[in-house]
């Protein structure tokens, strides 16, 4: 019998479903449908730039036209749906979610309706930095191991600075919340039926580092240091199961109601979620030594390990299982790498998106160092290794010959340098990178932004062929539900020889490239340590008389 | 008898010719003409960006054009133009342009016509940082006193540099020029029916500083100086006249070809030239303790003094009579004001000039700090007080949020944070400033700038009534050349009198905007001397976080 897999791909401003063929790894068919409200789904502030905001109704409304559109497909007219046996779910994250005991969003009460802190708190919400610091703080001094497994620092990104945050800001919403729920926990929960927020499922992934979960210290952090943080959060403490399940699990499936809603056969085994950056780098083929960037708004860099109690300081997350279970999963990442290119030509100079590649084409031509220019990849803040949300934008070097695609190629250098530094400090820490694979859409469609990488990193870099490896790696773990429920015991690593392709274009360095951004590197990280740290060089007289020099000797 | 003067100012990239009543300082018409050839007068190099070259020929094409416009002037219909009876000229400087014995601008040669080389080495061109790097190390060495004038270095922007490199870069050149005459000498002596280089009357104001003039070590410098920076220089050390003369002396008269080519009648006095900046003062009524700014593509700040031994480290010009005849003229200036919004606007982000002013209407709406960003007024270098081309632009603090009028409205604040620091310089070098006025063309357009410009000064700034204070500047010394002329003495402060008025419009500084604008200065002068000394306090950390704080505060 043939079964096929269903993954369900919950990005950042769209869903998108893809079919794929359990014993080929064949992809099928894909459909993809943007959020319906807000601007691309995402509610902001325009008196807070930290605000983004999703609307959990908006998640499920979508997810029915995808599958419209999915079933509306010519090419599988005669497609069998009973054939398929699993659905994965992958979303972004952190991005706790308030419902309600019966599992009900806040955000669908007409209470709150119009309220943002009721509604889904993405996972680029940069608001809840003071709550972060405090965490921080609290379990640098009662709990270190905590801190051990996040790179020395919480992120304003993660669920109990969020949920702090909205206790302080708006205890309406946070009184009314019996519970908050991951978004990667509450779509499986939907789908699988669950009607009590104390039944949902949660997944290591997205509970790993960013909800303070290790088995180490017994699962989710002790009620008493949750308490001592603020006293209200006990009742979020109390709400949490003992234990976080990785994706080779069953999260349950498919409910009468909502196969009847996405026009699928009932009772499909649907995994437990994981985060849309995980099942991407599952998607793509990580391993160990094998780094995956999946670079997209932002990068997230996935690697997995063996050695359980690795420490690596500065790398925003290490948590058992949470990418192939039984491995320890390593994630660091750029807090925004195509949200400033899109800042910078759509927000800034107000061009539509054809200006990227008008752009690119523009300075291909170029040299490293020719234009001048130098920047930081801050502007939504530095997640790694500074993990520090109160930094910003930079570009240094402009006269006033400075051209519009000089800026754009520095705004893309700036991001390699930064991609760089995470590699650099991996490294440092013990990590061994043979290879490295980038995804995300980016590196399939930009060249030049490829080659940057190559030379600026000084290692080939090859790009995954499928440019939907998060909804492939989804699938892959619907595969995985699939197999189990069959009675089919299949490992992830025998999944990804059916279903990864790495493409055969890989990006070599070029030496003398290589050589102008070993000496561009250095400034980049003068500045970095300069603006990002209280222990840089500090004295920057050097930097702008460096990088005329650089250009100068071209 | 009526009297009438006519003032020909030679601005960057438009000659403009003034009448005026020389009893009432009345101005009776004008008329302005873009310069013809290349960018509006601007040949500039695509393979190095610190080339600005101009054509003499085209000065003078362009001139008849104004002229002929001006006689267009319907109003003018029964003027008696037999009633002119001084000229003022003023050009850009510095600005010297490579001549034979024969006064023939090199440009004209068949040989040369295509060589940027052979062109008028425009104020702004900095490809000479070597050569005035050289000249200060020398100076400093042998001539100590020659560097107390100029603020301790030797500008790529001045004479000596200029002639210098182009004898290092083309030798060809440097050769078939006999000598070289700066702009605002070359107009008067044209006029005059000059036809020998080596008779060419050499202006106080351009030789002061700029070609190293001073009457303590007699007049130019000694060519035993010059031979020693390179032995080639020494011709033209011995082609310069042992006196610089100031503007109440009288070059000579309107010759016979050129009354003909203008429509004017011979016989004109024209008074010795001087740089425009000079003559702005003068026409906006600069004086001790009252500071000019002359604020357009870059700025020029001048005051005069009596004591002539006063010494003001960092500031780019001291010289004897080069602003009112007898007093000592001090000037400092930054490199790029309205040059960087029009770098902005029209380069970078590829928007008409009509974006300027819808910036400045929507930036009008946010307060100090609100943005969140900070920027450095160096696109073009620093002049005062860092005296230093090799520097750049920069702007940091930007989100994913950072609008375009967000980064304009920084642009306007980084360059009054520059004319802040040059108050700064010049106060705490004992000069007493009671009052400054602005002209130049941006203070009377643009009510944001001004209000920036007082809020971030703390003090009232004044804007002059006249938006053409440089061409009223050159018909006053036109008026000083026929009061002399007719056997009337009178005082440049004398006609100051009749001829500058000062706006009504005095903006006055907003107490909360200072507060808020007192601390933003204080980054921009940690940024200022981080990047532009090597003393610099040099740990920025605090930077980025200062202006999230500050903007948070609002």
């Amino acid at each position: 019998m043939t079964m096929y897999t269903l993954g369900i791909d919950y990005g950042s401003n769209a869903v998108r479903v893809l079919l794929a063929d359990v014993q080929s790894g064949e992809v099928i068919a894909t459909a993809a449908v943007d959020y319906q409200r807000a601007d691309k789904g995402v509610y902001t502030d325009s008196n807070d730039a930290n605000v983004a905001r999703q609307d959990a109704q908006d998640y499920l409304n979508s997810l029915v036209k995808a599958c419209d559109k999915l079933k509306s497909d010519k090419s599988l007219e005669s497609f069998d749906w009973k054939s398929i046996k699993g659905i994965g779910v992958d979303a972004t994250g952190s991005t706790p979610i308030p419902v309600t005991a019966s599992l009900e969003p806040l955000s669908n009460l007409e209470d709150f309706q119009n309220n943002l802190n009721a509604k889904s708190w993405m996972w680029k919400d940069h608001t809840s930095e003071d709550e972060a610091l405090k965490i921080t703080r609290l379990a640098k001094e009662i709990r270190p191991e905590f801190m051990k497994t996040c790179g020395g620092k919480y992120s304003s990104e993660w669920f109990w600075a969020k949920i702090w945050h909205c206790a302080n800001t708006d205890q309406e919403v946070f009184d009314a919340a019996f519970t908050w729920v991951e978004f990667s926990d509450y779509i499986p929960a939907v789908l699988t039926g669950v009607d009590k927020a104390a039944d949902v499922k949660r997944n290591a992934c997205a509970a790993g580092h960013k909800a303070l979960y290790n088995n180490k210290w017994g699962g989710f952090p002790d009620k008493e240091f949750v308490s001592q943080l603020d006293s209200r959060l006990g009742k979020i403490a109390d709400s949490l199961p003992e234990k976080a399940l990785a994706v080779n699990e069953i999260a349950g499936y498919l409910s009468d109601e909502w196969a009847d809603k996405l026009g699928l056969p009932a009772g499909i085994a649907i995994a437990v979620g994981a985060l849309d950056a995980h099942v991407g780098a599952i998607g793509s083929g990580v391993n160990n030594n094998t780094l995956v960037k999946i670079i997209g708004t932002s990068t997230c860099d996935i690697i997995v390990g063996n050695d359980s109690s690795a420490v690596i300081e500065g790398v925003s997350g290490i948590a058992e299982d949470s990418v192939i279970p039984g491995f320890l999963g390593i994630e660091a990442g750029q807090s925004a790498v195509g949200d400033i290119f899109k800042w910078y030509v759509e927000r800034l100079l107000v061009k539509d998106d054809g200006a990227h590649m008008e752009f690119t084409e523009k300075s291909q031509q170029q040299k490293p160092g020719q234009s001048g220019l130098l920047a930081l990849d801050w502007n939504n803040g530095n997640r790694d290794v500074l993990s520090d949300p109160s930094l910003r934008g930079l570009i240094l070097g402009q006269s006033l010959h400075t051209k519009d695609y000089e800026v754009y190629r520095a705004l893309i250098e700036a991001t390699a340098y930064g991609a760089k530094r995470i590699v650099d400090q991996l490294e440092s820490s013990g990590v061994i990178i043979d290879r490295i694979i980038c995804c995300g859409g980016i590196p399939q469609k930009n060249k030049l932004f490829m080659q940057i990488y190559a030379d600026v990193l000084n290692r080939p870099v090859d790009v995954a062929e499928s440019n939907e490896t998060v909804a492939l790696g989804a699938a892959m773990i619907g595969a995985l539900a699939a197999c189990k429920n069959e009675g089919e015991e299949v490992l992830l690593t025998d999944l990804q020889k059916r279903f990864c392709k790495v493409s055969s274009v890989s990006y070599q360095p070029i030496a003398e490239n290589v050589a102008s951004y070993s000496e561009l590197y250095k400034l980049y990280l003068q500045l970095h340590d300069a603006f990002g740290t209280t222990n840089g060089s500090g004295n920057l007289y050097n930097v702008m008389k460096q990088l005329i020099q650089i250009k100068n000797n071209i």
